[in-house]
């Protein structure tokens, strides 16, 4: 920090020191802020602002740098407050003062707005790869599962029977928003910030349009002010992350309910399962019960920065630095989750005897009922009101609906006949055969069209 | 809920009834539920699943209840719990019993999915469009003030001379960010659910294409199970608002900060100030400092849906019935923000002579002097070491730059000659002159892009 | 509003009106401010600053508001933006200039903390008295069912045998820690802010002590700035609240659960259950559904209001009229909940069979067999690891532990011997006869402790 | 981890161990955790559950471990997962079988939740010094600049006169609230959780009063099942942490403003200030804005556990290995937010000149000139009235009040006279004479009673 109180008498107190120092977390985009320096550097020996050569030595520097950084040889040093500056003075350090011409037409504020964006790029991208290979896993296990039927649940209740595959291409189904919503993302992170310098932007004569073609952005941000002060990338990355992690805190809580003894419809891999401390009886979902649990970290993150930027005049202000450990934290958080669920789900054994033992009961097919009173000439509502008297009834007198003679189900309906018993678990999946319902070809087709989406993503 | 308690032996308890009731707030989705029962009726006759006279009886019925609301003379009856069921059992009276064919071959599911979402579309559309009136107003006082030099802040402090249009330019930017994030929301949201049923599809030869055709619709949704549980359109509503709120919550700081005496950049007008109860001599910026506010009230909005999905079993479960009141409470207070604060902008009157004072210091110029010892030949990092120290001297001799003699000057870097004596605010402005900076002429080709991007949008 | 226009040129925007008017929600507090008002003027009589007829006059006239307001007679005019301005139009409506005395030596300000303090107050232990209520309903359930016996579950695995009076019993304790934190709110919300002004206080000699005493307040506040910005009352509820909410939310959970065809611990009166639209035979959990959704908007509306003070500057500013909202929608929906709760709770129907079924594998004995093995010498640890060993060969050879032979014990310690048989589900029980353990004993214990408690709190 | 593995014939995928390990930050809970153990030993002998001379042997590698963990020499090993593993499998390297015995009648589950009770216990008390710090830091700010008067804002604009004085002792009453809530929180966590078990109690006759005594609590717990489950104490923390914050970021954003150029009220410390890495004149409060910033940071933290425990079933469940990762932040980022801002109150330099600037315009005693007519008779609504056009008046003249002729007075009230000129901000001072006003008398009185409120606690 020294290098910066140049008009300061006080040298800052040591509390103040570690109050402010960002280095211990943002050490980490050390190679998106030498990939920038880079193409700054080449940038200004091209607009002759320095020499090319000095341009060479900066790049031969920067190149050291990240070598050492990468074998572990570089000292971070906190009193140096930040990645910038470490490098910077390291930079200084060996090539002398030819170092101290990098900083030529940059601030640290477009400095360190276009190292946060080349890395919520990378991730955004990494982050859409991890969740089509949770896709896959989600694909094998139901292609694995085809034939397995189980109840659909609303409620928690069963209310009619579902393929087990149908079931899970739900999720693959938001995954695929998710994946939409990191594209949207990357969008609007793909926006290249240098050359606004601290907040007018700069005097010199650089290339904007250059610099974002070596740094690979498509557009160039377009207000001094606004590109300093813009952190909606981070939040954008944030709510994605939020939205998709609700969606596997989804699935961690079937898998959570699937794993009880109750349910039992199946079973974790020994590798994705923990044991206990004090009962040695017991097999725990803790993969999916953390993963639940980190959904709170996560919208935690980002109410965070949504409250911090609240009502922050422009442009830059300090209290945009807590952009970082919040955002890496949510990226590490939703990889991480994302990566261990692939191997849990592709792995999960499913117990289909216990699946089968809850549809013995067959008030699941009642909507069927009642569809079938609708088909006879039955206004909806009243077929539903018999098909409801129907099952008092039966719940009275202990029966199942195949269990009840033609004239007990006469006694709500005259409709009812002989073919009443034609109804089934199996007709009654068949039967809803429009796009998006569960009827086998229906699953099927879902099935060949996300292993197309697959397909095609990966070529 | 009467009829739908066929099966139960006892009433509800008023309290339940009280507790789970929602046509006190669903009922604004009338609208979108008649509409969608039309084209249910008319798909239904269509695939001969009802006969063509029934369904023009149920159509006429409906847009007879649909007039009765819309002339006040409908009664809610809070008691049939939601929107739904009032219309359907108000259709019953009317035309009756075949009113109650209306819901085959539907579910409440499916339809409180497809009503919702009919209604984030429209209310998308209309956030985009009173954002534009925002950004209008924006470019109108930029216009206006074209000439208005202020400084542009970092920290609060008073960093570089920049013209107050491309501070204002800067909240276009934002503005443009949020709609194109509303246009991703309009993406998804654009899904007709219809045919889900509750869970596993419906049992008719139903004709969703024909549905979503009818309804505006450019996609149907693909997995009935997905289709019921899902609200992602409810979050990304919810999180374009509160990006955008945070967004309106930083111009609201700065309308705040600039409007009291001690800054006194701008003046509200009459019409969009509040005075004191107390104090007779306050002009008080309530409406800029109600929509700081409110800010917490939609960052509250997006964590209770987060905090409500979390962790849901597939599919429908009750509580998505608290997706409404905080949907629609957001798009209210959003719609109401946006629309006052184009009323608010559009009459502020900027304060010049006040905003001239504060740019008498030219310590403002300490980074074009940087600036011009690197074009002399020093390397950035000296440079501004040297300026720093020049600052300080100056300070303690309580002299502006302009005031310090060559000799002065000198002390701090041989490189000062006598053409410092030329870099003046006017120069410091104009040497901003990349894509995106300050320069009058870069705010100019702003300015006309931005009228440009608005003007389109028109057509 | 007009009447505090005085200075202003211009009426305000209408669409302003709307966005500034607050009567439309604050009426509510219509009874605390009339009180306030009422001891106002009594006190500014009895210090002399009003004649005491004038009082008298004041008084009745309030009284006279307070009365049609109760009957329904009252006009609310959202001109008159706020409850406060509202009454204090028709004050002078009704006596004439000296309504206008009122409003000496108080601000608005002071005003409307006093008010919401009152009624915060109430509330306060309003929501004490309705846990109270919930409380008894747990304790009741619990005695109805004294000798059931449940798993005990970790994970939503079955750990070890509880009681399932000692399972509800846990909610007890729960609900005696929301207790004792509403009651801290309590003491922090009594303190009396009239006499504070706008800001610095008023320039009348009033009589604080008095005010206090008149409305029930223990304290006044000692700094005016601080009391007419200080809403660490409304966060201390509505945290209160969350952490409330979030206990009723994993009860919700387990009903939700427990009401599962699948685990089928619990049957829910026909009056907390709802059915279906579609589906006849359902029965459904509603109640602790939305309960468990509502979770969401109460935490939601605690993040607003910390977000809406966030970094606002002293004293009162507009921002804060954003308190009152989220707080009567926190009171309301906690309010709500417990009610419905203790009817829910106390009519469940415990399906003692079900939960039976349950019990049939011994696995659930694991841990006391490690602790056998500890008693006969072996360290916890090693019995831990033996038990564990024990478990995978029974599971392998689809045995329970009783169908062990003593042979097969011992393969996995010499320890194990006939008394080994012994461990049932009862002695398990029995055994865990410390403070807080499942032991019957200890559960009747605890049984009768929360009977004191609720016993004493209706002294 | 392998040691509680032994049912299971898989290893964990490496990428599940990385994925649930904690020792990474719960390591720091060693202190807590050998102190738990020692005084579980002793209790252990006490109750000839293990031998004494065995305890003590427990009791010296519990001591040896813990001198190497502070001296750097303790190697932890994410492999053995968590804080307790690695120091169990260290005490049974260390004392062979032996260290097997310590987990007797002890589990994980009231493992945990003792040593994160007394740690929070610890970190509550600390942080109540250091509220009481930088409550001394402010008093003595405030006793040095004792007469200097500000404008009172409300709604940034300036209201009423006041003692800056004053206005500083409005945080030492939200630091007050703060340390009365921390101290609640104290109450809370002062419960000893040991001797609950996995779930359901132990099997052992132990003594939990002597835990309690031991390890300094004041209660025990009362509901095994809750005692492992139960969150409460970490969700008080940051509650409490969060109001606390909040007070912070409005102390924040005053310092930010007054720090303002346009301000000028004070000037921050060079130790307590940063200088830009561009522009060499600035003095940015970084601190300030740090620390406004972090406000975020600690409400999401708040909002993460929260959302963590949402619906979670009884009794423990792995999602709570999340609350301590947010909780240790937010401690630390609380702890060095009070300590930071102590240093930085305490060396304030307030600019006096300045700040009498403000109180140039007289406008501000307008309030005053209301309470002289309705002195003179005039009712306060009336008054009001009269003040304000008269303001409207003597801003179009451009005169100050001052200014005005007594006849230019009279035309807004007859019961203007001369007296009205000794109407001065010393006079509007001294009125506001009651308690909590901001007369310097009763700024005095104030002052007296803090710094006793200070003392008294140092004693």
């Amino acid at each position: 920090m020294s290098h910066i109180r140049g008009r300061f008498e006080k040298e800052a107190d040591k509390s103040v020191l570690e109050y402010t120092e960002s280095v211990r977390y943002d050490w980490r985009l050390y190679r998106q802020d030498i990939a920038g320096s880079i193409a700054h550097a080449k940038m200004l020996a091209r607009q002759h602002i320095i020499e090319e050569g000095d341009a060479k030595d900066i790049i031969r520097g920067l190149e050291a740098i990240r070598d050492e950084i990468e074998e572990g040889q570089f000292h971070f040093d906190t009193k140096l407050e930040d990645i910038h500056m470490n490098i910077e003075s390291s930079l200084i350090d060996k090539i002398g003062m030819l170092g101290k011409k990098l900083h030529t037409a940059r601030s640290r504020n477009d400095q360190v707005a276009l190292d946060l964006r080349l890395y919520v790029k990378e991730k955004t991208s990494q982050s859409i790869s991890k969740l089509r290979e949770l896709q896959s896993a989600l694909v094998s296990l139901a292609e694995k599962n085809k034939e397995v039927i189980m109840p659909g649940y609303t409620h928690l209740q069963p209310a009619q029977p579902v393929l087990f595959a149908h079931h899970l291409l739900a999720y693959f189904e938001m995954l695929q928003r998710d994946i939409d919503r990191f594209r949207d993302c990357l969008k609007r992170v793909d926006v290249m910030p240098l050359g606004s310098g601290a907040v007018a932007g700069v005097t010199y004569n650089i290339d904007r349009e250059f610099l974002a073609r070596e740094l690979g952005f498509s557009q160039i941000s377009l207000n001094s002010m606004d590109a300093v002060s813009d952190r909606d990338f981070v939040l954008d990355y944030e709510t994605a992350a939020s939205i998709c992690m609700m969606h596997l805190s989804r699935l961690a809580e079937e898998i959570i309910v699937w794993s009880s003894q109750e349910f039992g419809y199946i079973e974790l891999d020994d590798a994705y399962a923990t044991g206990s401390s004090i009962m040695p009886q017991k097999k725990n979902p803790d993969i999916a019960e953390l993963a639940r649990g980190k959904t709170g970290r996560i919208y935690g993150r980002l109410m965070a920065m949504l409250t911090t930027m609240k009502a922050l005049p422009l442009s830059y202000n300090r209290d945009l630095q807590e952009d970082k450990e919040g955002l890496f934290d949510s990226i590490d958080t939703l990889l991480s989750t994302v990566e261990v669920f692939s191997g849990m789900v592709s792995t999960i054994i499913v117990r289909r005897d216990n699946i089968n033992k809850t549809l013995k009961s067959d008030y699941i097919l009642a909507t069927d009922l009642a569809d079938y009173l609708v088909r006879k000439g039955e206004a909806f509502r009243s077929a539903h009101s018999a098909v409801a008297s129907l099952v008092a009834f039966a719940e009275k007198m202990g029966k199942l609906f195949s269990e009840l003679s033609i004239e007990e189900y006469q006694r709500f309906s005259p409709l009812f006949k002989n073919d009443v018993y034609s109804i089934t678990i199996d007709t009654s999946l068949a039967a809803r055969n429009g796009i998006g319902g569960t009827a086998p070809t229906q699953v099927e087709r879902s099935l060949k069209a996300a292993k197309r989406v697959l397909d095609e993503d990966k070529r």
